[in-house]
Order: structure tokens, then sequence, then C-alpha cells
């Protein structure tokens, strides 16, 4: 656990590059509605965040849930794979890409697939070696740097906005108040 | 299975109620936007009906998916049960009256809880006895109908708005179109 | 409506082809756990019948949910797709091929490429022309007939076990049976 | 973003009560089977949990996922609740209660009523006051908080039964691994 928490605080010390997040916060500004992708792990981290887009105020969806309309021109793709290689995200990326819409992806790998075809890329780098992996493994570091950046975007987003937290939450969704006996 | 086609193909016969699928659209038509809520096989018939609601061009979300956004005053919210009693649907209906939006029931009894607090119910009975639980157990008469139901609305509707496949079709989501190699 | 009605009361004297239903159900019966997968509508056609698999004491599992093992030697994969094309339920049919899984394929195209990878289809043949597609659009009656015969497939599995209601509803989950005030 | 990133690091500084994860391990290590809840963001912390359980080789669902079983007595629910007031967890795990599960809350409030019908707490608190909220909303904290220590416990438990990454990488769903062109 300590030897853990020490890694986590390390990956923390570097996301802090301003340029990045100004121009991740402008694309986020610009689109008409944005929509998350990711598999597995770094699929819950998207959703993590689009739920946020929601509360903030922006029109946002997750590719592959039901009502999720079509993505199209003028909107916002936010690609998460931590590979930068992973099949379906980069498929998704690609189609969102043909159809006109932007594409921002966050990864860990500079010259991946997702990040090439990408308009621009958020890069979380992880400076630990092999024996990190066995202590955090498959893609851990960067799902929960991942999670912590994007909700650092957030707070960011909020300041800019100068929203309160009561301004999120008034779009909290219902299910979170069923009362019970 | 030839019994429970059978078992099937009557039930259809009991879904033609005129005056109710009047009376259902224009809860439709008159909503800010439509939620709908359901548990088990019941939420997958949610599902199903909120999907091609956004295809027909509402805007449409179920309760409980990642960017649903909190239900208001001139929501409709389609709460599907087919006891009208699962505890988690008739509470996520009694908050939606609470705040101001329209409830309808899909169900299969008149005299529930759900029933009793929608501002109106559409009863899809199950005519067969005790016998016919042990082929479509726990709800599937109820399940099957309720998808055809739906499914017959979502063809009136096209009827009426004079719309054509494609029309519906220009909404799908890429995930659909993913190529591999 | 009435038409719809018709034309899926039609459809449902199509699927009695019992050659198929008995090696259907020894698929079924010879794995070892049995995997679904489907997008959209189909997708949920998935799930629908996983639930009840589990309901009848199978080891099933959906291709994408959170603690979804990895597909093995000796699992089956029942792929769901109308146009047996759809780029990412092909992909996962595929490897699961290649790590030694069976896959059965629900389909209403027989020259489809899920159909030539896989050890068996059940073909649900839709044989109305473009103007039913205005009526029941993008699969419709393919998803409604494929819940059908998988429904009556639960029957015939129910009967040959000699199965009550009560012995799936005891694997019924607790979210079912949430208390609410 | 950088005030952010402090308050995350001071709440990293925080989770280590060791007495805690020994106890917390040793009931999952006891349990039969291991099921997750969680509504919004802490469902997806629930989710994250969850995977790497499956992972690490234990037999673990997410309450509400299509395939999950009901719970039984021998099983281990753990329930994610900032609040420890969330009506649907907090009726969940008072369900499992009754029949006979042992219930884990991962919390930041000790006299909840989620607390208090568990058998043993995780509380992370949050000592950060009023201001911190318009930086790190609606649970925000606990959130990146619980999804780190659920995290260092998997450390925690692969450096105890000596695993390394691959013994969890071969347990990796195959959606990962589509091939797209």
């Amino acid at each position: 656990m300590q030897e853990f928490l020490n890694v986590v605080t390390e990956s923390i010390q570097d996301i802090k590059d301003h340029d990045k997040l100004e121009k991740f916060i402008s694309f986020i500004e610009k689109a008409h509605r944005i929509f998350l992708v990711g598999i597995g792990r770094s699929g819950l981290v998207a959703k993590a965040f689009a739920m946020r887009l929601m509360h903030l105020g922006y029109t946002a969806f997750v590719i592959g849930e039901t009502t999720t309309p079509r993505i199209e021109d003028g909107d916002l793709l936010i690609a998460i794979s931590g590979s930068g290689e992973t099949g379906y995200v980069v498929a998704i990326a690609k189609k969102a890409k043909e159809i006109g819409a932007k594409v921002v992806a966050i990864t860990s790998a500079e010259n991946s697939k997702l990040s090439k075809l990408s308009d621009f890329s958020i890069i979380l780098r992880n400076r630990f070696g092999r024996e990190v992996r066995d202590l955090a493994p498959m893609g851990t570091l960067f799902e929960v740097t991942a999670l912590i950046f994007l909700d650092g975007t957030v707070a960011e987003i909020m300041e800019r906005k100068d929203l309160r937290e009561e301004d999120l939450a008034k779009r909290h969704a219902i299910e979170n108040e069923v009362k019970v006996c």
C-alpha cells in the first residue's frame, strides 16, 4: 500500500503542463457536443469525466450507451487509452474523424495510433519501470492519473467560470435521491 | 417452443387498445424530454424503446446511465414494471412526480403502486394462468408484449409523421459501423 | 400498430425449426461457460437471454460488462447480429474462435461474415420486403423474433429439465427487491 | 489544477491505516463471492475494483449488471457511498445483511446509515472545508481517494500472494484485443 501511494503521489507531480490544459479546455469549449470513449477501466474514467461535464452544463455522451446520438461534424470525441492502441477506441476515433468531429486523445503513448490520428493529445507519461507494474498492473497508474487530470480540469473550468458546487449539484441525477425505509 | 410461440401469439392479439395508444403518443409528443426506467429485463425493454425514441428525433434518456440529466418539470418518465411494485422503479416514479414531471406506467398490474401514482397507465394484461409461468417465467410474457407494444408505437409514430427507415438510420450510433480486418 | 402486430405474428410462425433448436440447446449444454455479445438493440436481446441463462443455472456473461472473464477454450460465444456484418461482433467472434471457443450466430443473414466464421447459425429470416422497414426499421423484426426465439429456447430447456418458475426465481438478483418508502 | 493536485496529494497521505487494510483483505479472502455496489461515480469506482478482483482470480460481480447472481449467505458486499446515506446503496446493503452476507462499507461518514449496518467500515475522511468543494465538488475527493485506496489494496494483495502483472493480464477480457483496420 505505502509504496503504491508513493508512486501515485510522484505521478501526480507530473500533471501540470499548463499549455496543454489551456488547449484541452478550448477544445471542450468550442465543441457542439462532447463524446467520451474508452474500454475497460479507461472506459470508467471516461464515464466519470462525462458525468462531470454534464454537471458543468455541457452536452456530453458516452459511446455505447443507449441514447448516445450519432457523432457529427462540430462535435468533440475524447478518447481514453493508455497504450493508444486499443482497437475499438482507435476504430471509433477513426470513424469520428471521417465524419468531421475533432478528436482529443488521453494516453500515455505519444507515438500510438490513437495519438497520430487525434487533433490533440494529452500525454500522461509513466516514468516508472517494470517493477512498478507488479504494484500498479495493466495501466493502473495511467487510469488513476487520467482521472486526477480530468478532475483537475473540472476544478479549472469551475474556477474560470466562477461556478460553485451548488451549480453542479442542481444537475445531480435523481437516482442518487431514492428514499428507502 | 411451439407452446410458448402460441402463448406469445395470443398475447399479441390483446395489444390493440387504440384510445390508449392515442393518449400515450400525446404524452410523448408533449414532453420536453423523455426518461425511461426499469429494472432487470424490463430495464432492457426500457432501453430498447429509449434508443428508438432517439432515432425518431426525441430527446430521450435512461435513468442510471452516465450522462442522464436530472429530470425536471415538463419532462416525461416512462416507468416499466410488470408487477408495478418494483421498489426502485416506484421510488424513481415518486421522485419524478415530486419534481413535477409526468409519469406513464407500462405494467400488467392496474392497481399497483406504480399505476396509482402515474398520470396514465398502459396495462398489458396477462390472461394466462399459473401453468404458463413454467413456460414464460418471471414476467417473460409482460416483457415480450411490452417490447412489441412499444415497437408498435414506433411504427405508429413513423406513419403519422411520414418517416422512412432512412430518417431513423441517419441517427444510428457510430459503434455499429466500426470496421474490422 | 395493427399492421406491425400482423407482421410480428407472421414472423413468429416462421420460428419452429426443431432440428436447429436441438443443436442450439446441445451447444449450450456442452459449454463450460456461455458468453453473449451484441451491439445496440441486438445487445439488449443478448443481455435478456444471458440473464435467463443465469436464472436457469448456467454460468453466463455478457462481453463488455465489468467482471466478464476472458473467454477460453471450452466456452461458448453466442453472437447476435441481424446483418451478421456488425464489425465489433464479428471481431469478438473471430477472437473467440482463435482462442478455441465455440461460436453460435443468431442472425438473419446466412452468408454473412458472422455466419461463415461460426460453428453453427440460427437463421431468423425476414421474408418481408422494403415497405415493412418503414414499420419495423433497422432490424426491429430481427430483434423481436430473436428475443422470442431465445425465450422459446428457455421454455424448451425448462420443460426438458422439468424446471418450475420457482427454480429460476430463487436466482433473482436482489435489486428487484429493494424496499422503498 | 495545481490547487486540486495539492488537495489530492494531501488526501493520499491520509490513506494508511494498516489495521484496517489487514481486516479488509481478510473479509475479501474469506468471502465465497464478492459483490460491489455504488451509484454515480462511486459506482464507477466499485466497477474499477470489481474488475481488478476478477483479474486477481476472485469471483466478483457488480450489483445491477446483467448476469450478477443473487447474493447469498457467505458472500461479501462491498458498498461504496461517500455520504453513507445513498438510498439505493443502503437498501441493497440492508437486503444483503438480511440474506446473511457480510457487508463492508467504503465511506467518508462514520455515523451514516451505511456504516451502522455494515460489518466493517473503511472511513476515508475528508479533512478539507467548504472552499475545497468548489474545487472538488460532489464527492470528488472521496471518489478519487476510494479508487486509490482500493488500487493500493490490489497492490497489497499482489505482494502478499506474490503475483506478477502477467498473472492478472491472462484474465484480461477479449474486447481489449479487438483488431481493427
